[in-house]
């Protein structure tokens, strides 16, 4: 009954037998290893995309902060919205990569729309000193309460910067849950919609540590090789990432965990239907579901040894009547039978209150 | 013939046994999972020291930058030598890091001495605030050229920076090889010779991605804690960086895999005295060796596919006559076949001229 | 009819006598110079905090980062208003001199109310390793709106800061003028109300360039020099600096000159009362007036030659029927006679239309 | 008898009096002023380059750091001498400045050489990934030990630093002291050199706080304004930085008061070779002296309040025989009067011992 994340679950035993197959003799490091020419092509490939520049590190927080800082200068800001995981969840991170670029968080919903951004890059007036200059579009996909823009969308945020000359970076840590649901190709989802580079994660969806970072402009090459070393995420023994994203992009499993995640995310939000007083704040549209619960149930379900994410307010105090918002995150490993297991705890409380 | 460096070779299969073994079910993340802890006390255990912060990160420049940043203030100068990695192999990483603090070089030898490290302390007057402020001093153990510091120079060092009120790191990206030549203690090498944080590289001596970061001193955790978030080097799946490093303690295997890779440079050193003209530039102490050859040599040996750093000027200057420095270094998977295989060539000269 | 700013104005005679009284002979350099040790004299009399460590900086910007900065860990965040300088008017220079820290936006009101800082402090969690950690609270007085936190007001401030041990930092660019408005001493303004550092202006009020900076508790005083001589802001010729201090604070120089700034923008709000369609967005509390006036009325004044901040679209848009906001800020040089110039070509409009 | 340096004389009194000329009525801030238009155009001609971008700021720190960061990315290395200072005084400026660039000491001589540089250049391999990449060369025009660079010898160092991509900057805080000792025109030792920007020194030669940054490739120019303003040191009554320039072009006064410095240094040295043992470690070139006197001597100037430079050792460390190596400075300022007392009291010594 564990919900709290798709980085709680374990790899796919594909991915480990990749790194057992990589772990033969000798290999050149840094990088220069035979299995990261193979990714690189694959990548290529199936990005639709032959001068991309492609590169691997061991973390989310790398692959976005490495990526976006390549297209940041430090006097300029980062367009993202309130909940975006780089404004919320990296402890200055991209600050701290960017030199000292400023997060300007636009609108009030999960999904940016395209007025808002309007609005929020108008804040910043074009060639003033005194003020942060602008920069890039950060969007997050799935965003971080698990809705998925569509292609459309994308395409009418993506040229609302670009009209401004702004670069437009896609956090991509769940790419695939998100590819799912739409059902296009990850060109579609990317540079045809007016992205400019993205981070193209592994961890999360079934592998143990690897994120891919993607420039559809080769130029950005170099400029992130050093980025990428003097922020010592050069992997030594390189090899190790490089069959992780082998294995993952190996008979499409990146698109068969995906399917699997977004699938028991579905099972749970149909079961979660049954259980009474609960509510979906957003819609589920991939491997999480956001919703609230009464305070009782929280507190059984936890006693119960489940686990999740828990928004709101402290779990047990007892004068506050309002339910509590929850995150429940499914992975590739997730079963119906956990998923039963919840859900008979959660309802539970409808025969005893 | 491939001695390019320690980080070419496979991981041991125990290391390997251990990721498998750990890729069970949920896990909490970040750190928080079970192998973490035991990893915990069994380094606060082997090195002798109860109350000892410890934190696992991939690279070994990470566990450098992110242990020596939070012993420095960015208007300080850290002390190293003029080999020092930090200094010529991290592409600014340390500066990054820090926020701009200084590198001040030390002496013009390998080992730094006692009179040399006081020297370039007093370069910098304490209390000016128009310098560089003293900060720590950075050792490396192994060094940069395959040398190990004895214990007594380790103290006298220390010594000198604590005298001066400054912090002392230590490199241990080769600290099993340091160990396995001087047979004593990791406390003995450490906190009892002055050392007040370390990194100890387990990415060198057959772990995949491994490196502890060690500090005696618990004061330091928090922030060292929010520098490795900030920095994007948390990983989301941490128990697969534990298990590593529980592979690697598990039965003395870090010492094992040093004794094989001491004992394979020990018997390349051996061969090497055989190749005619053939001369150390330091005496080979751990795993590393550093030697001039013949420039027909060397091209005799890359010709025939054998890898290693090559120091000096361009192979095929032909109006330079001086022999060139190679290093060679060895890791636990070297074979006596290899080198026997890399001698006969390098010999092939004495025969032909 | 130049309202534009109080960084317009000419600097008053008694300031550049002190200048020309200083210009005499040899004097030591970098703030070693005996008119400092007047100042700091005279500036903990005036502060009543005989401890105070204090110093002087060119810039008001050096002035606010600085002392900021000196407060803030980079991996924290400042607690600001959406309108505060730091935020708005700074090109990120916050984040680049606390090396990469958040700014949080408390509120949507000019004056930040405690409910507003409280909500904002709640949203990073304490000790999560994943979000901004708490830093200052930095207010401006008075503020960007031309407002004055009453003495209760900035204790209510403080006392929400303090309760999570977080430092407050004043932003005291226009402080005489808040001075002047409260009618209080300014310890009563400063520590007794909680303020734990702040800048103390004289630029805006008569001066040349210079400010100072003063924290109360002296145990950040090293810090403090080391950060100013390496962001290039100590001056060698310091006693220009000091000079200029000296002579704000001869015969309370510096109140009387905020006096007539004050006086003076009372004066213009009363006859702006005169002209037709004009409204105060805020009440005229020091020497800064914002308020709305039709299209027609700007393009008149401007066209007549005067000068002041205006915000919210383009002057000549002519499809849009709704009023300008504007800024019009007294100095201490500002006259009646200018003022009914303004005025006057401010009213033609009620004649014509 | 004061020879600490050029920053502790007197402003000129016609600085004082353009400051005055410049305090009527209303100025636009933050370089909007009409005084610095003027002065713009008077540097495009006095350096003969109508293009170059030109800026003023208030500290030669400033000037110097904001200069070359521009010219810097975080991941490269600026070429300087042992002495720079850049290096040694500055507090970390410049590692702050560009982000964590690291400075590569050239050489181990005053002066650098072509040949060192070379060397040093080519410590750094180009395309290197782990490595500190190549930066700009900063050369120090009169160097950190009064000796004068010729226009040959620059173009030679520049030369070098060109060959290999790299830009040229110059730390021209005693310019027209160099100017004058060389008798050739500022572009001359500039542009026509391979100067690529260089800071302009008015502080330390008659002015109050101001220096010029000039780019000859105006491509620097926004970059730059957004530098200065991020660094707080984008001065907002901004005419009184004007002003200073302009009084310091006029008339050629910054030439006048580089004569008189000189021509005061070459007196003192002159009157220096009548104090027994007194010896020049290097040949007086421009308004500084290096020299080492004995001990005793040394104890008797600053009983009677003389007061310089003193470097190598306590004053009175008794057991220590070797003379201590003093730096004389003189300014504008600086008198025959003052000189003769000083050699007067110097050479009591030789009637005495």
């Amino acid at each position: 009954m564990q919900f709290h994340s798709d980085n709680c679950g374990p790899a796919h035993p594909s991915i480990m037998a990749a790194l057992t197959q990589a772990n033969e003799g000798y290999a050149p490091s840094y990088g220069e290893d035979e299995i990261m020419d193979e990714v690189r092509r694959r990548l290529r490939s199936l990005f639709e995309a032959p001068e991309a520049a492609i590169y691997l590190v061991a973390t989310g927080t790398a692959a976005n902060v490495l990526g976006l800082s390549t297209l940041t200068r430090p006097y300029q800001t980062i367009f993202c919205t309130p909940h975006a995981h780089i404004e919320v969840d990296e402890c200055n991170s991209p600050e701290f990569y960017t030199g000292g670029a400023k997060l300007t968080l636009v609108g009030d919903t999960d999904k940016m729309t395209p007025e808002a951004l309007e609005a929020a890059i108008g804040k910043w007036p074009e060639g003033d000193v005194h003020t942060a200059q602008r920069g890039p579009l950060c969007l997050t996909q799935v965003t971080e309460r698990g809705q998925v823009y569509t292609v459309d969308e994308l395409t009418a945020l993506s040229d609302v910067a670009h009209r401004h000359g702004l670069p437009v970076f896609l956090d991509g840590a769940r790419f695939a849950n998100a590819i799912e649901t739409l059902g296009c190709s990850p060109a579609e989802m990317t540079w045809k919609a007016g992205v400019d580079a993205l981070s193209f994660g592994g961890t999360k969806n079934g592998c143990l540590d690897v994120e891919a970072v993607i420039f559809f402009d080769p130029a950005h090459a170099w400029e992130f090789e050093l980025r990428r070393k003097r922020a010592a995420h050069l992997h030594s023994k390189h090899r190790y990432l490089s069959a992780q994203m082998k294995g993952y992009l190996n008979d499409d499993l990146w698109l068969e965990l995906a399917r699997k995640s977004n699938a028991a995310c579905a099972y749970l939000a149909a079961r979660l239907r049954e259980v009474p007083d609960c509510d979906f704040t957003h819609p589920p549209q991939a491997n999480m579901i956001f919703a609230t619960l009464p305070r009782e149930t929280h507190q059984r379900l936890i006693a119960a040894g489940a686990g999740y994410g828990l928004f709101g307010g402290p779990l047990h105090g007892g004068d506050r009547a309002e339910p509590l918002l929850c995150r429940l995150v499914c992975d590739w490993s997730m079963t119906h039978a956990q998923i039963d297991e919840f859900i008979a705890c959660a309802r539970l409380q409808a025969a005893v209150s």
